[in-house]
């Protein structure tokens, strides 16, 4: 089969490779039909993750149909199938306090050993899938491949972003980046009431785009300028971080208001950045680092592109064919792309 | 000036009464320009509250422009303001936590003694509002008396009501009655990012009604299974029961869902309900009993009537000069009106 | 092997039957060493559960050793074990959340078919328990069967009852009756930090019991006063109901001070109770509807009887032979016992 | 009047002073019988802020009787109080939250302008307390000025750092400093239920003392190996930085478990230390940023040391008269004093 490979920095390859097997009875095997690229999948690519390993399946955003199933899982061949990023066995302690990015035997799809054990990505045509009983989430009819792609990883991370302010209706809020997890950020963030949602981007462009989906954006700057004079004495109730840099997090607790929650999303892969603990101390500040999960999420994220609350394809800027693998990864890196579907097959 | 009392059972009358006086450094004189008639003042009007005292100016919804002010309200004259229905000090303890409705000094307006210190209510022309920088709020320039009217009392109640039930975005609720606090308790859900919302009234036009709003609705006896349907599993995340009768409750109650919580915000002048408390125990529910409260909540729902995102006028039914307002009562009473404004002068 | 088996109202026996046999590979056989009889246990004794199957072995509270397991269930045998009275699969949508009462596969030990499916209790030579990689905890070397005999129901029960409260450290709060819930319920929330705790029963010598564990104790009748006069302006935090009475509950919820929480955890088997509304309203209540978890909570109870800080002998009253299980039921019936241990074998 | 100024780095002076006046009729004056150095007391002390004015009165730690009062001020004469080390206004809209350290006209005794508006301290004959109808508590009249003394500071910190980590009786935790608010801290983990607090410092002697109280205690090298063993898999559910050092927060960091609570509660003075994002990203980590709030907790606190629960003078290690202020300074400074006491009068 068909499968895009890390081979080193900035050196992805799009190679032939005997296809998967089940290996336990919970596995399932999946063709996959759409695939994306996640901004975390950059990490490896520009080579900031050492000992990442080469030749390794990349991906951990994908859609497709159920091929092959081991004999404890449960799902008729052909069914429609998104799988969360992270893998987890569903059974273990961790797992059973609803932690599954906390389980003892976690995984993330296409990433080397950073989070967990191997596990080769869904950037291919199959792709194996373990403890499918509770990775995978059917997708309802009604909904395309595409608008379930991102239930299975970025969607469920600005979904979590979002509920982890526990915002009440009515507060203004505050979103550091303007990427696909600031932008999805910014839309749940809007189901959850906000009277007002300010994204922050340096980049133009970027500012343009949020926009164009209803949204205020300003530049990184202003935000708590911004904030400050839209929710009056008590200043904005929360604030997500969404890029992953010392700057950001910088600005997202600058810009956060009295007894305010910061939201930490963004993964940086580098150096600890500086904490401003007297502004956090100034204002009594809750910062909580989020990661997404799908498998406890997903249900509910489901629902709500439904009932055509959310709409995750808004993020698309490019699709490309799964052999333009390499060009959509440089598209990417280039940021020339919000967010890059690879069409596997139709 | 003109008032609207009560004189006995189903007997208001529009009397000349002498205009109210400032009682202390912190009252506040409100010329009104519009009220509205509550549910609730259809318990004195229907003689369900024993010892009401004839000659209470009713209502307690209303806004309008200072007119005179104590030494201590820092409220230019003239100043369009709305009036908590509850009125505290804002400076004993349990003001302190933010419990207004449990204030030393409590009173709702124009309802007798039932609720604290008998106190004068806003259908007139003329009303004091007592500890006048706690309980006015100022309207901002671009949102009409009528948008306003509502933040005073029954969209903070059901703002409050749909904040009580603690759901997070995806899902799904039910509300027992399509009443005024029904409907406006629905669309804060909505806010509140519920994937659906379905309102139970076992009055078709209520429904037809509920429906011009893009709300779905059913009858109460339907409710439970049509939100099974639609939660799968486990069951709506939570129900508020917005009639304040035991079918209401027993409807609530029956219709809530795994780990539920049942909020009541409507309030019944009789008999104490029989609860169920095997069903209670069985999804292991959590009931709450949820007063609205336009101090604590004021501001954030003005931000969402300014953003846009809530529309209380959408309840109005009629609209009659408050000489009418004998016919107004009538109107209500007889259930053929949703919500009635009574216009005092433009 | 021999029995206590239910086989009409008033009337249990100690009979000879045939050992249980493994249905499952996850299930195991346990041996009985130590069994007691719950407050629930009454409801089918005194034929209040109309439909309790004759011949069903009762008991949900019971330690012992693994005698035989199932292929999936990874206990040596030997080893000492204490069940959680409630079976949950913990592999359902509802176990994922951490709901274990609310089990596809739902059932309790010895209570015929009244919660889920009929399931032979444990008090009994051999028992089976299903999902017993779930169900069954290890017991720690350094606690005996009878500290760890009540982890699996009653003081699991008192925990849950004592954390939805959610007080904070400094309150003050009642419990209603002081039967051993009751009683654990008031030692579990001094370790919450209450500030006191004060029981009310209307039997002088259980309220001595009470206090012979260093708690205050009144009468129902004087609680509320008793709080009020206690925790000052605002009262009780929370009051525990602990019965499963009509007049139970009213005491809580006249003893629940403002914004107070009554936490309902005394089941009841009979009519539903009248609801004070009013009260509720007035204080604006939360009542909660609670079952312990074992299988969620286990594990920090057994954390507090190790440390010391929570010793739930203290309510034993009789041990008796398991030969004697009909008088110890007789002795329970008649309230002559607050708690009585039945010994299997040493 | 006596009173303690500061003129310099590691330069204190006791200094005739003119008696503070009332400025205003919500004001008092307090006539200080003790009053205690706190750890925040070194940042001006050893020069670490910059701007600290000259000749401002030191201390906000104090308890006294009340000698005057404003028109507004509700206290009798010769009242023994404790004050708030934070003074806030309890009106404005964050005090009407209950953020008081975010009040518009807030203040730290004692402490320059660094926190709001300058104000002389407490470490004098007598001492100004604005807003004293907030700002004061009632000493109740069994308890000693010295079991008062820290409610209106450590101890209420001691106590906001617990609440914060909102842990479940049975968790385990863990406190990184053993000086007066971590061993506060600690105590109040306890009464918070925790099966297991265990202080982490450097310092042998500091160790010492936390056993001496029955607490457990290691070096912070070993905390996060002596957490994980005490709480098998998910490890500390909450850890508390007692210090305000970067080498504190990184060990908190690396000491809490899964989905764990870090409090922050040392406030530093220095650099922005190093966040360990990494980790807290791999753990989904939770920080909060924590001030004591004796306006809030006060009465709670009070309650717990009334009850016997809490007795906050174990901290006590040094008594000294007001007129050895400069020594009392010295030995705090050298670390040979966990808490002096100053005593102005008997």
């Amino acid at each position: 089969m068909r499968a895009v490979v890390y081979r080193g920095p900035r050196h992805v390859e799009l190679v032939a490779r005997a296809a998967p097997r089940l290996q336990g009875p919970r596995d399932a095997l999946v063709r996959v039909t759409r695939s994306a690229i996640c901004g975390t999948d950059l990490h490896p690519y520009r080579g900031e993750l050492a000992g990442f390993r080469p030749d390794t399946v990349l991906g951990h955003e994908f859609v497709g149909v159920v091929a092959e199933t081991g004999s404890e899982v449960d799902l008729p061949l052909g069914t429609r199938v998104v799988a969360s990023d992270v893998v987890a066995c569903g059974r273990c302690a961790s797992c059973a306090r609803g932690w599954h990015y906390q389980c003892d035997q976690v995984g993330l799809f296409g990433y080397s050993d950073v989070v967990g054990r191997p596990l080769d990505g869904g950037q291919a045509e199959l792709v194996r899938v373990p403890f499918a009983d509770t990775v995978l989430s059917v997708c309802p009819d009604e909904l395309s491949d595409e608008q379930m792609l991102f239930v299975g990883d970025v969607l469920s991370t600005g979904y979590a972003a979002a509920a982890a302010t526990r915002i009440t209706p009515g507060d203004v809020v505050g979103v550091v980046g303007a990427g696909p997890v600031g932008l999805l950020s910014a839309l749940c963030l809007r189901l959850c009431g906000a009277a007002l949602v300010v994204l922050a981007d340096p980049e133009a462009r970027r500012r343009t785009a949020a926009r164009s989906l209803g949204l205020e954006a300003t530049t990184p700057t202003e935000l708590p300028a911004v904030l400050q004079a839209a929710a009056g004495g008590s200043g904005a109730r929360a604030v997500v971080e969404a890029v992953g840099s010392a700057a950001a997090l910088d600005c997202a607790i600058d810009a956060a208001g009295q007894h305010a929650t910061v939201v930490v999303v963004g993964a940086p892969s580098t150096e600890p950045p500086p904490l401003a603990v007297q502004r956090a101390f100034a204002n009594e500040l809750t910062l909580r680092f989020v990661v997404g999960d799908p498998i406890r999420d997903g249900e509910r994220v489901t629902a709500l592109v439904r009932a055509g609350l959310l709409d995750p394809t808004v993020v698309v800027s490019h699709r490309l064919p799964l052999t333009d693998a390499v060009e959509a990864y440089q598209l990417f890196d280039r940021r020339e792309a919000v967010k890059v579907i690879m069409v596997h097959e139709d």
